[in-house]
């Protein structure tokens, strides 16, 4: 049976902040991305989130945006090469001192807001993203959107990929998510997400919003944590999956 | 010939500042204590010195703050044990992640200002923290004043410690420096550093405030970053070692 | 008949954050305490929450408090006298920036989490507190707690003070809130609450934890706007408002 | 006698961090615009420089900035209309609030590097910062560069302007600074900044970086703080000022 990872961001509060029903998706999802204190997370929040992951059997990876914390790292920085990969790493490093502290060990991470959408359109970015990540640690996985420069460029630096699917988005073309403004860009209705994911993963085929049909691989599907619906967002996911015959399971690591 | 290290509290500029002459102290020094983002230091400022030390074939190690940058970790924050521990990690693995970025190892650590009069005095801290690095790499070295309780808790947890001698401090008793205020508290003269310096490695003996002599165990002896004679103090220093009959080289690691 | 201001704590989230039902909460008050970017708050959150304010016919104020967003200003910070000052004056000048920008005027100011209880219990920050304010604008009202020092120091000014009775809070005597460990130090119950207003308006005498009755002026209630149960507990603050004989407009200014 | 104003950035520290000679340059300049906590400055640094600034009949102004330590607002921030006048109203009502506890009134301001850059250019973004400043404060006076946005939009708001001139910067165009890359874009030698500003103000004609003089009207003549020869680059433009025939002299307010 074909096993489908769920990854959802999590660990995104701050000081006395929550944003997320982080308790309650917990059990619903098999990876969790967790803010490193760059958008979001502080070192309580981390660990919060770290010891959440291990009561449910959840995969551990660091999450790495834009340090700014007021605007959650969806305003796009101008920072050099060098900036970003410093960033990289010391988000992710401070991820991995609580992880130890903890007796975990992270196997993944991504890019959050601004810098994720950088790192699918912009191949120098994407490679200097990567290859810092590699630097620490060769072993994690790239849990990312297919046909994307981050994708590309994690498979040329031998590093594993995990194909994550955004349910609940409209996709104009392989690899690119619809501008918000758009028809069809966001998709609300938990009904609509479930058959799209069961139709998605049964036929390997994605339904763009221009109504073309396009070759997909999945191998997990994002549930975005901040929005009102989370939860319920969560259970059509599943019932997405296996409505498609697929079991759940995290991604091997 | 016995060998003695020289160590120093450097990358503490932050963004568009700098504090102290890192480039000029750099090849003075056998080990650097790098301010890891807390207190001070940033991504950018931490990659300088670890590169600085790199080309002057001086140890690194993480040099751990209250994050508190407007205050210089100089100001008690109240913390609870667990922020005190996230607090360490997250902070030595943002240096570690900046590290193997550029291809070193940290081999040592110690704490800063207001968190390392705490470490010196109290107990129960100090347990705290040195677990903290020892769950992140049991490896390090911790470069602390002796007789104090951070000092016997590194070594209750089997720790590798270098005693570092504070030589142009005053000392009111064993592992205790006398407070700023108190005549001689402060020693600015470079000639009696030097004298010092070279008394204290030659006897194994140290003359506190008070006149007394007390044994005192020198592996290290630290050159205070931030004065405006920074420069004229490692050389009053280093020659106060040469009198002493001992050669300079970093710690073993 | 005789009127009551009710006050609240709002504007207490931070980018992405929001933390109170402060939408909800403005048209039970009369008089909102803003946060000023120091513990809490931001110039987005400020804004929005003086609109707020001016679309409920509610006056604001500064809502100060120790630098501190991770800790939420709960954790009492070292400060001398000179910073103290300078600390209030940037928070009310940042709020009286938007205030100004918004067509609004501040006419009251208020202390937060540690920095409050520090203006409590300290005769010495609580006048430099209160001059730095008056220094700003002399004509703004205090809400404070009767029978601490800053009220004291606010009155020595001739500063007007509005006299804040925190209804959900145990005293353990006149103007010194019980200890939160304590039994009776938190009233959950909002029935409990409303009694407990209606009694001390009609009677002008507060019961204490330990049982006794002591005289106590009330010119305004507090709702604590960051519990569960805040609307709730604003609608027994009113209810015993009522209750009492009392109308609940705003203070005088 | 015409006179000139000089003018300066100050006020640029932050915590432990100075970053230019302001006690030796305040002498040498007649207003200062002080960072206001955004890309730089924090309440004692801003507190310090007020003092100063009065020790030295020094008018004083807000030099409001992208609120970007780490990069110093040096880097475009994409912000909002809303975010854009909140963050000048906030950063401007600080410094009032520092300057009203020292007894001081504000009388100018200006934007400081990238957020600069941006109102030079961009007749909407200048509209709206500059409205937000007379939101706050009708009487302050602009000291800006002339032939740019943000100058004309002060000037249509009806706000005082004082033009000043970047004597050592080359020009590409009325208003226009020549990219730093260029050939001619930094007047390094102190004798040749001198001979600019005795010639650009003797003849109110401008030397472009073409070769082409145009006219220009100059009231102020900015000294840069953060270059290692501030203080020469102050003495040589007061001698120029001098060479041409003018005096020295704060703008009028």
């Amino acid at each position: 049976m074909r096993q489908i990872d769920v990854n959802s961001d999590l660990g995104e509060g701050f000081g006395p902040y929550r944003i997320a029903p982080d308790a309650e998706l917990m059990p619903l999802i098999t990876s969790a991305n967790i803010a490193c204190g760059g958008h979001a997370g502080d070192p309580e929040v981390m660990c919060e989130t770290i010891d959440l992951a291990a009561e449910n059997s959840v995969r551990i990876g660091a999450h790495i945006g834009f340090p700014d914390r007021a605007g959650f790292g969806r305003r796009p920085m101008p920072m050099t090469h060098r900036e970003l990969e410093l960033m990289t790493v010391t988000q992710l490093g401070a991820l991995q001192g609580v992880a130890h502290l903890r007796g975990r060990t992270l196997t993944h991470f991504n890019f959050h807001g601004a810098l994720g959408n950088l790192s699918f359109a912009d191949a120098d970015v994407a490679k200097t993203l990567l290859r810092a990540v590699k630097a620490v640690d060769p072993a994690l996985t790239f849990i990312g959107l297919p046909d994307t420069e981050a994708t590309r460029a994690a498979e040329a630096l031998g590093l594993p990929v995990v194909r994550s699917f955004l349910a609940d988005r409209g996709y104009s073309a392989p690899g690119r998510l619809a501008p918000r403004g758009i028809e069809g860009a966001l998709i609300h209705d938990p009904e609509a997400v479930r058959e799209r994911v069961a139709e998605t993963l049964a036929t390997g085929m994605l339904r763009l919003t221009t109504g073309e049909m396009v070759p997909i691989e999945v191998d997990s599907v994002l549930v975005h944590s901040d929005t009102p619906s989370a939860l319920e967002l969560a259970h059509a996911i599943r019932a997405g999956i296996a409505d498609s015959g697929c079991g759940i399971a995290p991604y091997a690591a």
